[in-house]
């Protein structure tokens, strides 16, 4: 391989238990991973996208490296990780209260956007000096550097700079699963995007607008409302007026949405189900606790809440996931929206702010 | 047309206010319905099966023979009702809450069985005489006679007795439309019939029998597991027991089960989230109320919550309903399970019971 990973150190971001924001701990001696020690028959078969950042880097013992899978190992490359995008999912994990957990200690992170410094012995996709972006790490993005299989690393075009790299994978999968793999949205058809103006919302707003569906997007603020509306929404709610609910009812002429985007179900997904036209259906993509509803409400129009989990796509489907943003990087449609960008240090704020702060107006960025 | 109603009155039950059991009147001088007056160019656009029994039939003034869908009128028939199915949705539609209301005053009543009295003019697939039951009536089936358009009317094999008759469409269509047009079940998945043992769940158990599903069900008393037992279930729960979902989860190796048809949504759908399989769906057929749910648990397997509701059937639905029904009847498996009998009078008990009884052991019939 072309030689990178001299074995010095680096910075990481690692968890060595479950917790709130204060278990993300910076340590500066993390040995850099290289493409030889990618944990790659660490996967589990049931996570075959290895969206979920399990595991870190620390040197295999050598008789993994010689396992059945071990050429595998070889299609890795190593990243010098300019940007890394930060995911809702990465603080439920880090938690320890989401169904997927990984070993510990782990180095959270999948997103990452930077230039390939060493690739493993059968990559010839790519060689050293490359911009790229990933939709998964092997070793965990929240770090200087980061080993990713070759196939789930990509060109990063020049139309982009690295922030946005790390603004894509997990976004516009997760917005693409809901839209179209598990709504099955049409063109024609519309679609209110509940909060509209963080990663996925501005994702799915993008998307949505530009495989012909009619966007409606909420937000908090007046900016975030104009963050929607420039990024494909035909019409912006702030969801903090007390009559929302009926506006997007008369925007829709009373006949109600086809598709809601729902990053906050534990507040809306009642509300969801009155704005649902016939055979509506809402796309359950986050949700932080319990609410009431009443399941009636689904029977009058055989309307739907279906699951979102980019944890469960096939590699099928993540092909799809592949082409689709690919195709709109080059269309030009695809244009991820950074929002505040973190240096790694304060890796910690940058997971309190995801969840509390209000008013998202782009996707959350660490910068290492 | 084969003279029959002689303009004679007879008893019908009419609801001239939404209310609770009381407003259920029986009257004993209604005038009998006759094909040529039936309402049919009064059905909704949107309810094109008019299993919702709206309007009765008193004579129509004349210019509605000679609206343009008066032809129409010829092709209905008079039935002697011997028997008509009781419903929970129509205690539903009685009460003023649903989401469908009929112009009062109506008789309720849509699965009748009894005797051809009489044909329109276009009618040749029946005669004077002929056994018979319905989809649906024109003029409400809690009755002793009953309009309805020929082409829901079915001719009733010799196998079964006519309250088995008026057990059979809106049971046995919303256990089809749930399982197959609605939940997309699969031969060789797993289905929980969460209540199995009255008029939907015992068809949901011969049907999902019938197609190769694994069928399990739940039912409060001894007798009404039994019941489940002997109409094809693999397996049946006490749901009155303590640990009966952990049952529920052992017998599927703790996979879960693919499919749930909820009859009782407001008690049962948080913890159905859990008996799931990965993409698993619960079918919410019932519903008296609303429930504390957590939607994430929708996200970790990707599994979804699907209204059903027999009233947005398309006439190809139906006609698929119909034939899997008259294929069941033929074939044997299709043997509906007759509860408690009631004569017209005790309607309003009738309506009582089917809500608050316990441990159904059958589908209601009342008895003209």
């Amino acid at each position: 391989m072309a030689a990178a990973a001299a074995r010095g150190a680096m910075r990481a971001v690692r968890v060595f238990e479950f917790g709130g924001p204060e278990v993300l701990r910076l340590q500066a001696d993390v040995p850099i991973p290289s493409p030889e020690d990618a944990q790659v028959g660490e996967l589990s078969p049931s996570s075959p996208v290895s969206t979920d950042t399990r595991g870190a880097a620390p040197p295999r013992p050598a008789q993994a490296l010689l396992s059945a899978r071990s050429h595998a190992q070889d299609a890795a490359v190593l990243i010098k990780v300019h940007a890394c995008g930060v995911n809702p999912v990465e603080t439920y994990i880090r938690s320890g209260n989401y169904a997927r957990k990984p070993a510990l200690p782990y180095t959270p992170g999948s997103d990452v956007a930077g230039v390939i410094e060493g690739v493993g012995g059968r990559v010839t996709a790519f060689k050293k000096g490359d911009r790229v972006f990933t939709s998964a790490t092997l070793s965990g993005g929240y770090a200087d550097y980061a080993v990713a299989e070759a196939d789930t690393v990509f060109p990063l075009s020049d139309k982009l700079s690295f922030s946005q790299g790390a603004a894509i994978a997990i976004p516009y999968f997760t917005a693409y699963r809901a839209l179209f793999l598990k709504g099955h949205a049409k063109a024609g058809e519309s679609v209110l995007i509940h909060g509209a103006s963080g990663g996925v919302g501005i994702a799915a707003c993008q998307i949505a607008r530009a495989y012909g569906l009619k966007v409606l997007g909420t937000a908090g603020t007046e900016q975030g409302m104009n963050v929607v509306l420039r990024n494909g929404a035909h019409q912006a709610f702030n969801h903090r007026e007390a009559n929302y609910l009926d506006k997007i009812m008369e925007y829709t002429k009373m006949q109600g949405v086809n598709i809601i985007i729902e990053m906050l179900s534990n507040v809306n997904l009642a509300a969801d189900l009155h704005l649902l036209s016939h055979a509506g259906r809402v796309m359950v993509v986050g949700c932080r606790g319990p609410i009431e509803i009443n399941p009636r409400d689904t029977m009058n129009k055989e309307s739907s809440i279906r699951g979102v989990s980019l944890f469960l796509q096939t590699e099928e489907e993540r092909r799809e996931c592949v082409r689709a943003v690919l195709d709109g990087i080059e269309s030009g449609w695809l244009k991820p929206v950074v929002g505040p960008e973190y240096p790694l240090q304060e890796v910690a704020k940058a997971h309190e702010d995801i969840i509390h702060s209000s008013g998202a107006r782009g996707k959350m960025v660490l910068l290492p």
